[in-house]
């Protein structure tokens, strides 16, 4: 096992604040959730001599030292070539890794690659290769001298891509203890109230141990146990899910689901149940949220995005004169908007979301946040009536969080409105 | 002026990837916006120990040395005893800050001060004070053998006040060099590409600079340079813009605009006209981006997710018949879902995408990836036909990103398909 960890990040990008450093959070994560400690976090621009002398200083303190950053086509790219050369390890070339990187250019941008991205071939010698099938550059790990070297390209997609599913593999090669963490996700409660709720639980126990972490309008609680082996560490966290799912009832929506979406998807596959849904203020976020799961087309028919009141009246045929008496923002125009989408699309169940996501209240007068979220079924419709708080962004994150809970109470039997 | 700057964000929320470093992005672009290099970011836990350390390096690699976090009322709070124990300063307790505390705190949360909030009030001795009005705990600057030292709050709101208000005006005596950037975006030629079409002008400049950075599915250069003012900056860089532009032509798709949405959203609210969408791979996620955008409702009129052919077929008015013979990814369906919901929601123009996001293939055999884009305006239709790589998320986002595509070169009369 590793005595702790620094992630060295290269980008100059990073040191003009043009992005946050979200890789290295995600790394954190990763490595905390397998129980590797990160001592440091270092960000470095493209420039050698800078990078050098952060490798040096990071060999000495940590015995895992994870970059990302620095590996594409460009000049500018110097990861491999300087922490290689501080280990003394050649680049060596792999012609099955150009071949790779040819075929994935061609197919996304439709013409052959350019003689830069040769140089993304080049890779430590007797490294473990990490192959990105969703970039040009592959990351890879090696170990010298007792300190462990990661390798990983800077776009985020890439990095977390092959962080999941190479670098956990290879770190967890050859360790005896495992770490295994549930995921316990709720919804509709505060993290101050979960907290409260919990503490007892929270304080009295080591191994497995109970954390919570706040997330956009939800709360994560992680279970993790230390334990010889996986069935062993799952079995010891048992009693303590069962307390907390007998604590929380109804707001813990599932464990180890990724978000409500991915919960109801479940829910209504094992229901062979359809939904749809009609949306306003979140324009459309409800169904990409449903639609970046695979299989989706199981268990949703689609939406209306209906931004306009012409598209709500024409479309989801919301009568033009309750429009004109309630107001789009409205308990009633949600009513009609989640019956109407269900008609039209011919779904079992129907979502329907209307507010004001700001930066600026209605022609009505509603403020910023107002939000009415509806579920049409065949038994009735149901009106969630919100005041959301946190500007544009987190308003229509947590609508649709609403929407998909609505739909995940119905399913089972809890409380909707 | 000073040489070079690191931050040193304090705090193992950080290093357990609990939240990302958004302080040190937010700083440092404030740096770059005075002229002040950055050269590294650190991040490290709230361990004595390991601060100490990270202090000996920094002060000897910079000469501004700007920390974060670290300054609550709380046992792990020991940024200023540490940083001060480091520089030989003695910490001096300041009454007339412990009366601004209990004025906050009484305001703010209705009890009095707990007695943890007395050691906010010591204060490196002979620091400049820089007054928290937003929160708890006061910042301060000092300099010490050559070396600047800031000390900031962690809470990221409390942080941006005291940078902006206190932080820039305290290192701006006597300044005179601004950085000033701006970002070109480029669409449909890849990163090696453009850097191949470009080098010449990225290796002969150096004030200003060029540099490109790849995002998903398209490319962004930054051109930065020095000046003495803002207005001399830009002038600087004028020339190598429009060469840019020359080389590039209408592969470029904006200048300091943040997305193909957003450039889409200035052509159609200039030209007065809206447009919808009709997604099935992307499902919704066109919709969604187009209303991240406040005020999009002026452009967009709505869209409709129709996820299977059914809804293909009863809401946008695709005959059932072209369904059977060309299946639903084909560049005639393409075409009629892109003609239906522009009739549909009488919109200017519309936009269509359906195509094999994956895993898996569709049952006409269709690889992943296989996605056809449509547009329909009053003048004709047109399909792009596309095979990307890289799995669901990015086939799904270099979807939406080819459909704004085509309609930003619809509105600025390039080519299309």
């Amino acid at each position: 096992m590793f005595r702790c960890a620094e992630i060295i990040a290269v980008g100059t990008e990073l040191l003009l604040g043009n992005i946050a450093n979200t890789n290295a959070r995600e790394i954190s994560e990763a490595l905390a959730g397998i129980g590797i400690d990160v001592d440091y976090h270092t960000v470095v621009g493209d420039n050698p001599a800078r990078l050098a002398s952060a490798v040096e200083i990071a060999r000495h303190r940590a015995d895992l030292l994870l970059f990302t950053g620095g590996l594409g086509p460009t000049y500018d790219d110097l990861t491999k070539q300087t922490v290689c050369s501080a280990f003394g390890i050649p680049l060596v070339f792999h012609p099955e890794i150009q071949e790779e990187i040819r075929q994935y250019v061609e197919a996304v941008f439709h013409h052959a690659p350019s003689d830069c991205n040769r140089q993304q071939a080049f890779l430590p010698e007797g490294c473990t290769i990490f192959h990105n099938p969703v970039g040009t550059a592959p990351g890879c790990g090696f170990t010298d001298g007792g300190v462990t070297v990661i390798m990983l390209p800077g776009v985020p997609s890439e990095c977390r891509y092959l962080l999941r599913h190479s670098v956990l593999p290879f770190l967890q090669t050859g360790s005896r203890e495992v770490i295994v963490s549930r995921n316990i996700r709720v919804f509709g409660l505060g993290e101050p109230t979960v907290q409260e709720k919990l503490l007892t639980l929270m304080n009295d126990s080591v191994n497995p141990s109970l954390a919570p972490y706040a997330k956009t309008g939800e709360v994560l609680l992680r279970l993790t146990a230390k334990a010889p082996d996986a069935a062993v560490g799952k079995a010891m966290m048992r009693p303590m899910l069962q307390s907390v799912r007998d604590t929380l009832g109804e707001f813990v929506y599932g464990v180890d689901v990724a978000s409500l979406e991915e919960a109801v998807f479940h829910l209504l596959a094992e229901r062979n149940l359809t939904f749809s849904a009609a949306e306003s203020c979140t324009g459309g976020l409800v169904a990409k949220r449903i639609t970046d799961l695979p299989g989706a087309s199981g268990v949703f028919k689609g939406g209306v995005v209906s931004y306009t009141n012409e598209v709500k009246n024409r479309v989801l045929g919301v009568p033009a004169a309750l429009l004109e008496r309630c107001g789009a923002v409205s308990d009633e125009v949600a009513r009609a908007m989640a019956q109407g989408v269900r008609q039209l699309t011919a779904s079992d169940l129907a979502i329907s979301v209307t507010g004001v996501a700001g930066p600026d209240s209605d022609d009505r007068g509603n403020p910023v946040g107002t939000v009415f979220v509806g579920l049409d079924t065949p038994t009735g419709t149901y009106v969630r009536s919100l005041l959301l708080g946190g500007g544009r962004e987190i308003i229509r994150t947590v609508s649709a969080h609403h929407a998909f809970d609505m739909l995940r109470r119905y399913l089972t039997g809890a409380t909707i409105e």
